[in-house]
This record gives C-alpha cells, sequence and structure tokens, in this order.
C-alpha cells in the first residue's frame, strides 16, 4: 500500500484546524502524496473534484469551517471517495458534539479517527475531557468503538499506546509507537492524514487504518530513537515518512487481529 | 514550579494567531501541559471553563476574534483563572490600538506580555513601529512598565535581551536568554505559554512570570549552543523545554529584584 | 542585495495561507528581514504603510481574504512597493481563477510567482491541475511566462527543476536549488517571500526576484547536504539562510541570461 501511495501520488484535500494544518501537509507529502488545503466554501466542493480523499478535523472548527466540510463531504461522497472524520477534541464543549452530530448526520463518514476519551464520548459515553488531549475513559474501550463503528457503518480507529483499529465486527491492534508521541502535538492529525492517503489507494478502510496507522508509528519509533525531544522527534519523523520503504515496516510492523 | 506544572498538566486555552499557534501549543505541551486551541465564539467559554489560564494574542486578530477574546476572557475572570495578554503588534495601526484597550476595559488582564515597543505604546508614549519587531525606545521601559502594571492592577512583563517583570512597586530582571532568538519568530508567543503554564500553577503572577520567563530562557540557552541557526535552534528548544529540570534552572537563572 | 537585506531590515507584509504563514515569516526573518502578517480587513491598509514589501498568497483563499489583499495591495500601489503575488492553486478551481482575476483587475502586481501549471494555467492554458503541486504542461512554458508578464506589465517567476524569470522581454534562468525541495511543503512560499523581501531593497524586480531565487536556492542546496529528508530539511534551511553569505552565492550561483 506504501508503494501504491508513492506511485499514485494521490491528492488529499483537507479541511483542518490552524495548529498541524502545516504538518498534516507535510506528512501526504513525505508519503508521496498531493495534499491540498481549501476552506472556502465556494471551492471545496471543486477541490473536493480533484480528491481521492478528504480528511474533515475539527480541532479549530468554526460553524464556517463545518458548512464547508458538508459541502466537500458531499461531493466526495457522491463520488465515493473515502472521508477521514478526526473528531478532535470531541467531548470537550457541546458546540463541538452538536457540530460532529451534523456531520455524522449529514455524510456518511469511512473512517472514525480519535483518541480514547474522544472516541467514548462519541459512542455516549460521559467523559471528562482534556480538552484535545485524552482523559482517563473508565468504560471498555473496545466495545464503545466497535458500537460506534457499527451505529455509523464505518471504521472507527482509536489512537493510543495501543491502537484500536474496528469495523464493529473485525478488529485490528496496532502496538507500534513510542512513548515521546503523547509529548508532540498533532501525531494524532498526523495519523489521521496518513490513514487518508492509504484510504486513498486501498478500498477496504479497515485495512488501509491499520497499514496506515502502523506505516506512522513504525516511522515514529525509528524517528524516536534519533530524537532528544518533541522538536527533533517532528522533523525526523518527516524524514522517516520519507525514507519509508515497505520492507522496514514488514519487518518491524505489530499488526494483530 | 516547573514539577508542578509537569504534575498538573493544566489545560492552556489560547486564542492566538495563525503564525505561531503551533509553537505555543507545543511548548506548553514540552513543560507538561495540556494545551487547547479554540476560537469559535459558541464554544471559547465553555472551552475556559476547563482550563487552568488562558492566553489571548493578538498577532492576527480580527474583530471576530477579539470578540471571542472577550467571551472566553470574561468566563476565565469570574472562574479566577489568570489571563495572559499578549499584545503582539500593539502599537503597529490604530486598530490594534483600539482593540487592546476594549480587551482592557472589558477584562481584567492577569500578566500583559509584550516587547519594549509593544509595552511602550501601551503606556501611551509615541513609539515608532516595525510591526511585531520591536522598534527602538527612547524613554525609561522601567517606569512604563511600571506606570502599566499599576495603571492595569496587573504583571508587566518586557521581554528582550534583559527582560522587566513589574507589578509596579516589585519588579524582577531575568538576564537569561540568547542572541540567536531574536532571528526566531515566535519566540515572544512561546515566552507568553510558558508564562501560562506557570500562571496556572502559582497564584503570584509577577513571580509566575518571572520564574517562567527564567525557565523559557536557561531552555534556549541549552538550546542555542546546539543550533547553527534559527531553524534547528526552534527545535532543539521543545526539547529543552521538555528536558528542562528544576536543578539545571535554579544552576543557570539570572533573576535579579 | 542580500547585504541590504541585512542592513535595512525591510518589514514585508503577508497575506498568505495558514499552511505555511510560519515559514514566510522564518524566511524573512532568516533574511534580516522583518515578517509581519497581518489580514484584517481594518488594519491591513496602515500596515501595509509601514512595509517595504507586500506578498499576497491565495493557497487557502477566502473572499475575505482576497477583499483584504485588495485593500493592502491598493496601499502598495499608491505608495509604490512591489506587490508579490503567489498564484498558489491557480487553476484548481474556478473561484481561484476568478479571484486572480479580480486581484490582476484591481490592482497593479509587480511579482507574479507560481509552478509551472499555475503560471500556465493564468497565461490560458487548460492545465490538468493536481491542487497546488505542479502538473506537467505540455506548451512551452517560456512563452508562456513571457505573454503573461507583458500581458500584465510585471515580472514572472515559474519555479521548478529549473527557474524561469521574466519580464517577457528579458529572462534569466536559476539551476540552482535540490531535489528534495519538491517533497517539502512550502518551499514555493518561502520562495515568493525570499523575492519580496530582495524587492523591497531593489527598484529592479526581474534581477531582485532572479536574486532572490538564487540566494533561496543555495541556502537550499547547503541545507540539503545536511538533511536526511524534508523534516530536517526545512530547519536546516532556516539555519542556512540565517548563515548565507554574498561570497557563497556569488560562488554557488547558477544564474543565466
Amino acid at each position: 500500500m506504501l508503494s501504491r501511495v508513492r506511485k499514485e501520488s494521490p491528492v488529499i484535500h483537507h479541511l483542518t484546524n490552524w495548529v498541524t494544518i502545516y504538518d498534516c501537509a507535510q506528512a501526504v507529502k513525505s508519503l508521496g502524496g498531493s495534499p491540498v488545503m481549501a476552506h472556502a466554501l465556494e471551492e471545496v466542493g471543486e477541490m473536493a473534484e480533484i480528491a481521492s480523499a478528504l480528511v474533515l478535523n475539527i480541532g479549530t472548527l468554526t460553524s464556517e469551517l463545518v458548512e464547508a466540510m458538508k459541502k466537500a463531504a458531499g461531493v466526495a461522497n457522491k463520488r465515493g471517495i473515502p472521508v477521514v472524520f478526526d473528531v478532535c477534541g470531541a467531548g470537550a464543549t457541546k458546540f463541538r458534539d452538536k457540530k460532529c452530530q451534523e456531520l455524522f448526520c449529514a455524510l456518511n463518514i469511512g473512517i472514525i479517527k480519535g483518541n480514547a476519551s474522544e472516541v467514548a464520548s462519541l459512542a455516549g459515553e460521559r467523559v471528562k475531557t482534556k480538552g484535545v488531549d485524552s482523559a482517563v475513559v473508565r468504560s471498555n474501550i473496545n466495545g464503545l468503538a466497535a458500537k460506534l463503528a457499527i451505529k455509523n457503518k464505518c471504521t472507527v480507529v482509536v489512537t493510543g499506546a495501543e491502537d484500536i483499529v474496528t469495523d464493529g465486527k473485525f478488529s485490528f491492534r496496532i502496538k507500534n509507537g513510542d512513548r515521546i508521541m503523547s509529548s508532540v502535538v498533532g501525531t494524532g492529525c498526523i495519523a489521521a492524514s496518513v490513514i487518508a492517503s492509504f484510504a486513498a489507494v486501498e478500498n477496504n478502510l479497515t485495512i488501509a487504518s491499520a497499514a496506515g496507522l502502523a506505516c506512522f508509528e513504525v516511522a515514529s519509533e525509528i524517528a524516536a530513537v534519533q530524537s532528544k525531544g518533541p522538536g527533533t522527534f517532528k522533523e525526523k519523523l518527516f524524514d522517516e515518512l520519507y525514507l519509508l520503504t515497505p520492507e522496514v515496516v514488514n519487518k518491524s510492523q505489530k499488526i494483530t487481529c
């Protein structure tokens, strides 16, 4: 799949947050894809027409941005390209929850991606939130993710020390990654962009998500051993995504069913 | 105080500019805090409810953003959490000055942070401005900072080769830092985010500001000796904020009263 | 010219995209200039009053932002400071094309900068677009660039493996740079900011563009040999722009007429 991304160089359209917008673009570019960030209501539909996948991220949402998301995703749905929805900060405010529900109602989401507390919150649990960082979730996150996947007929990705990818019936676990990632702003957003790049070239979104996450986290592991802290880590992560080969991923991946 | 930030991991809510928004978030994260960037009028109040400090930065302000700042800060004031106001570019345009005055009138600001020309401009001096970079200030900046602190009953932080922190009666000077910092976009904004992280765990805002600045600048000194220029410096700064220990700060700090 | 930028430290006002806004600012800062990013309609005119050059970049344009661009550029035109227009993503959507035409009609653009497909699209060719990445252009790009330059009485810069700078009659080619640049988000935008810094201190915009590009790409070459990939490359690029000397540029530049 990594080779296909490099070969096909899919256009990945993002409507994302202003914090990690560069990182999302550079992650796609490092993999060989072609990122495009456009959010004006007047052009998002047309931009989605030339894309192979669409990423929606509500990290710094506004009502206006959500309207543009609906329009872009409407085109994506019509064309049958995958929509990856990063539910960044879900559960933190009523506004975020309301806008998430609006997007779920209006659209066909292919992949939902969040951390444990975001996914738990979306699945209807009451979780104490820490804004965009994951808080402790006491319920069974596997069950909640599966429930959410079945309800929305989509793939759910829960990132954390150990990631879960599930379509409700079938699940993967990815045990790659490094502790430093939780001290770096944007690793979650980057994960969604990598997953979207893989979903652009692979129809099975659950397999695409698992493969994308494994690639991202193997690259993270290689970057981590060369880094002193979160600053140098992120730059080396872009290097390692760029240098990553299928051989290295196959050797290092820790995906289990 | 650094240990307390790492232990309590305070949520620091930012309404900031689009240039250095990533850097502000990563600085807080590197210290062990939990940054949240949210600016939609519909959610800023609720986000401020879960925060331990609020940062307002007018670097790329719009009227809309300032309205959201007022709402977030209104909640912060009611809850008694500190508001750090980075008066980025104050004095550069009448619009900026007007919006600053609106924020001062509407709100209880805990800490004002700016460079010499921004603080001088706010204190009523006529200064020639260079946009967001500090211009030469001929007046006595110590006196102007103290005047501004007394007028607004707050702490004033003036960053520069030598920083001033004053509540109008009592003052600190911090002589740490490195020359390279003036060639790096975002060091001023990062300073405000670090100060906010400290103000989140320490009630005395003057002491919190001085301690925060000292930590930030000791980390900068360590990063500077490992850097060739402004690009590598910033990445290493995030590393060193992450690795910083109270012992290193105590040994290296040059704070005087 | 590089020495003049370092000495005069011109204020470069940007209305740009949210993806590479930091990189544009840091590039100017690394060269010794003073970047200012401000986009509120209420202040862009006044900010343009203190600037020595203006950069407009439509990477993540909205109608509102384009109105602010018109206002800022109106002031720039009146004052006679150069306007650099980065036509990022031109040809990708009708909205972008329409807004480009509006800006061309309303304003006096000094320098147009784009990749081959953006410039071809502006010159009236039908090009298949890949969003903001250059697609294959079958026509003679030299001729198209010259045509566009004559039509708009301006300098046209086409970036690519080999760059073209032309005023329609006289042309430069710059053969510096490194392959890695096409895997780094923001190199195009940074080029425009560097060109603007040079245009701020040199009246001949064609010569300023060629010199700016050569400096940018010589710095890129030096950064590339020290980098493993796009992440470390960009940080080292900022270092090398900061460290760049006229001697190194003179020795390494590959500008031909």
